[in-house]
């Protein structure tokens, strides 16, 4: 099951992507579930899933305004450097791979499908970042490996978009360059844990106006899915809702000889063939 | 006006603190505002103030379970190595003072007031650090310094608690040891900005069992309150009920030779005469 986030004629929902449409569930599940955060929260995916079941679609995607799947979750938590090559790629000698090297985002950070990736006035250098996202369906404190994939609602897509020079502005923190206003991107939906194998390798692949830029599996990620859900569990205890958005494969902007930033009219998108394809267009702030 | 949230009797309520009671006022405020936060993102601190005015305290504070002032904010922006002496103190010499060193805490991390403080199974290395946090009441993006205190609604307190040895996890991210669940505390309450004249010094002390650790004012801030919302509000939208935490001042336990860790029973008091004590007592996790 596909599940998607949006705003339909002026109002948001959320529901079952079918086809090239929507089955609108927000509606038929009632007062109890403003959103698909609500629905995760409260454990009710096999709800959502009865009620969206052979109902024909009620919108068709191309008139709905793709929000982030998950809006407003508590946590959003990245994953650096977590793809073979790219700790050379990064050139930090003091990097340490005992460890995931995880940071937040804000939730306006990231935008939904089809929405616009933002340049903001104060850099020339907005640069993509192509990763798979974990949406956790069930909480949970110091998860064991074995147990962390079930814990995993749904994976999604993320253009973990970074502003390259306003990342060095703290000496031990990137977050400035990891949180401009939409910035990035998340989507287009999630689809749910059911259908896919992690422990089968997914290709993961970014292109810039059809050029491929990344293209990995998900072999040769550092720390792997379950990995990274036991390592952040221990600290902090996941709820529903939260992502997880699990690194980028070599091959950003910044690491071209001159970098290639994104410009306004570029079109960036991240896909792999188990989940889709998170497309957005770059804009120059207005 | 001291704006508390809490749970009384099994139910999580807000109100406004007078003497050694409180008013409740989520019941007053009715269904459109089940919390504070709720209270904070309408911009309806008006409407409270009138609603507790004369009011006699409807319960006493002992009888109160303290909860964070705002549970679930979007965003609880922390500022590290902000007053003078402290970079000194903090031996890094990648330091940049240039711009305000920010990362973010999940809210599962701070408790309230009178709260356990919990050093986790994993670590030896809990440590305070007294900070003055900012509550923003006002919306804005690339908000100017001059209007910056305008967005502030009220003050409170933190104690910025810290798992020293799982700071160094990420070559360039603090976050593991900054977010342990409950190792750190915010409250005990919000004073609102009416009540505080931010351009005047305020004395900022920690407690360990009564033992002087940390005696600041902010006078010796590196970047003001003002400073910080602006330069944070150039990347991300600040909404009510976000939190700024506004760094600490020399004194935290790592810097003792040996480090003076924190420990089941201690108590760690952080104070601001205009705005209070926020008190809790170190516990072992369960």
């Amino acid at each position: 099951m596909r599940l998607a986030s949006y705003i339909t004629h002026g109002r948001s929902g959320f529901g079952a992507v079918v086809g090239t449409g929507v089955v609108d569930m927000r509606l038929r599940m009632g007062p109890r579930f403003p959103t698909l955060l609500d629905v995760l929260r409260q454990g009710a995916l096999d709800e959502l899933r009865a009620g969206a079941a052979g109902v024909r679609p009620d919108y068709p995607l191309s008139e709905v305004r793709f929000l982030p799947p998950v809006v407003g979750p508590e946590k959003i938590l990245c994953v650096g450097v977590n793809y073979a090559g790219r700790s050379d790629e990064y050139q930090d000698p003091a990097h340490d791979t005992k460890h995931p090297n995880l940071f937040f985002r804000a939730p306006g950070s990231l935008t939904g499908h089809l929405q616009p990736l933002v340049r903001p006035r104060e850099s020339e250098q907005l640069d993509y970042e192509g990763e798979i996202a974990l949406v956790i369906g069930k909480r949970g404190r110091r998860i064991p490996l074995a147990e962390a994939l079930s814990h995993v609602a749904g994976y999604t897509l993320c253009n973990e978009g970074t502003v390259r020079d306003w990342l060095r502005h703290g000496s031990r923190n990137i977050t400035p360059g990891k949180n401009f206003d939409s910035s990035g991107s998340l989507g287009p939906w999630i689809v749910t844990a059911d259908e896919i194998d992690p422990t089968v390798p997914m290709r993961l692949t970014t292109r810039v106006n059809g050029e491929m830029r990344q293209d990995a599996t998900t072999a040769s990620m550092i720390f792997g899915f379950a990995e990274l859900i036991a390592y952040a569990s221990v600290f902090t205890t996941l709820v529903p809702g939260d992502v997880i958005v699990t690194g980028t494969p070599v091959g950003a902007g910044a690491r071209f000889e001159p970098p290639r930033w994104l410009e306004p009219g570029d079109i960036v998108e991240v896909a792999v063939p188990e989940i889709g394809v998170l497309r957005n267009e770059v804009i120059d702030e207005p």
